[in-house]
């Protein structure tokens, strides 16, 4: 389940809480485009502002309206016993897949992150992907921890927070990484903007929070990939600057795919959890003219 | 109670949970010592990796253990809902104050920090500390959001990370801080190794780490700071050069403390929450080395 397109799902929580009629609307979207796989309760997912209990019930209802399709869930958090709590929850509710970042609140050392993966793959049925991103968790990966973990035989991917901004820097990138790994292990890109270049070097997955919301617009992407069409890859990526701009202008994905999901009608524009807040009105007419232009969907 | 020395303790964490026997012991050093106020459930104290019932019950035995001695209870968590539980549960425990970092995930703009502290002060009749950590936080204040936040009725402090390297500068530092502030709103210094620089720069108090295990050597400290014997705060925080190049070295005090605890008998060497590590054997014996040599205690 660790190639193609895995789509990072919003939850969108409102002033009631979660809106789970908002979050199976968007789980519908995904599933009627056949994706590969969806990972729920990442960083767009909002899984570190939300309860084990909140968390718990996302993960049922996903199971419940994605048919066929592979589920990964994040069990993220900052204690080992929450985490193992989160993983016990996640298999129960019929996770296909878990999802591990490495959330820091003291730093930590490569022998403490080696020995939580040690700890949750021992622990757990399902294979786990493990989650690098720095800019949410202050964990920064070195390519020869993520090739001890990838000796557990539990670890079946990893997923990168982007990758140089030319191609060739990219494919170093990329293939550096890959020297590490035990074969069989999937590279995924993440951070959208460096989809294409991601794709291009040899990443077989992107886990993608554009696909979260508009998967048939992200699935196009992937199936060229598929195909080895680095120049339509290339050029669907490039077109999508305008949403990437937005990313950027927004300190981050999150805001701008909240607000394009109420744009939609899926859920409120207000639908992030505090203390993170809604963008203006203004700066939601720039994201609603952005997905008319790119035909978004 | 924002004056003096602050001790934040250690919340001792062993393979069967939190170790009420070991925080005990250590609160009992800390009343022993007739301390200005204690608080709980700091950076050291563990709070990120404690669940909401381990929290709420070191904050009751707290109060139980430290008679007339005020309790600063800190309520940090991501998300807005998450605090607001936190700190019904801390002021139903007696908490005389509490204290709020700001825990980023996503990247939180100013005027959500402000939103969320405006939420916290209106919901609380007790002192709020403001706890500025960008270490541990990952979040930055500026002196324009510290005054803006100081405006709301119920800031009363601001714990502040730690102060420029030379004594010039660590008083232009702090009143160019105290001139954003309202009148009356106290600053704190902690990083312990910045504690002399900072009390002779006029920090009102010390919130601190060494305090939380060595009362009386800090006890020193601040008493001096409060006879405005200048001389005697640097020679007396020089001393203890030693312990901060521990703390250096092993990437913050949490493990050299946890560490200590465990060598003056209070409660185990291990003794800190998954996925923290303790130090090796040799760490360990260097660490009760300079505790003899500094005659802490």
């Amino acid at each position: 389940m660790f190639t193609g397109l895995s789509a990072f799902p919003l939850t969108p929580v409102t002033s009631s809480g979660v809106d789970e009629q908002g979050f199976s609307k968007i789980l519908n979207r995904l599933a009627a485009a056949h994706i590969d796989s969806i990972g729920i309760l990442g960083s767009t997912g909002s899984y570190a502002y939300l309860t084990r209990e909140q968390r718990n019930r996302i993960a049922t209802l996903a199971k419940q309206l994605t048919g066929d399709i592979p589920v990964m869930v994040c069990v993220g958090a900052v204690s080992t016993d929450a985490i193992l709590h989160l993983v016990d929850d996640a298999q129960t509710a019929g996770a296909d897949a878990l999802l591990l970042p490495v959330v820091s609140y003291q730093s930590l050392r490569d022998e403490e992150v080696f020995a939580l993966f040690e700890t949750v793959t021992r622990h757990v049925s399902v294979p786990v992907c493990v989650y690098d991103n720095p800019g949410t968790t202050h964990f920064t990966f070195t390519d020869e921890l993520h090739g001890l973990l990838s000796s557990l035989g539990g670890i079946h991917s990893v997923k990168i927070p982007g990758v140089p901004d030319s191609p060739t820097s990219a494919t170093e990138r990329v293939d550096a990484l890959r020297r590490h790994l035990r074969p069989g292990v999937t590279i995924g890109i993440s951070g959208d903007a460096y989809a294409g270049l991601g794709l291009n070097a040899g990443c077989e997955v992107w886990y993608s929070v554009c696909g979260g919301l508009f998967p048939e617009t992200a699935k196009q992407i992937t199936e060229a990939a598929a195909a080895h069409d680095h120049a339509r890859v290339t050029a669907l990526t490039t077109r999508l600057e305008p949403l990437w701009a937005l990313f950027r202008k927004h300190g981050g994905s999150i805001r701008v795919i909240a607000a394009a999901a109420g744009v939609l009608g899926l859920t409120d524009t207000d639908c992030l959890p505090r203390p993170l807040q809604p963008l203006t009105s203004d700066d939601i007419t720039e994201i609603s003219r952005v997905i008319t232009a790119l035909e978004l969907k």
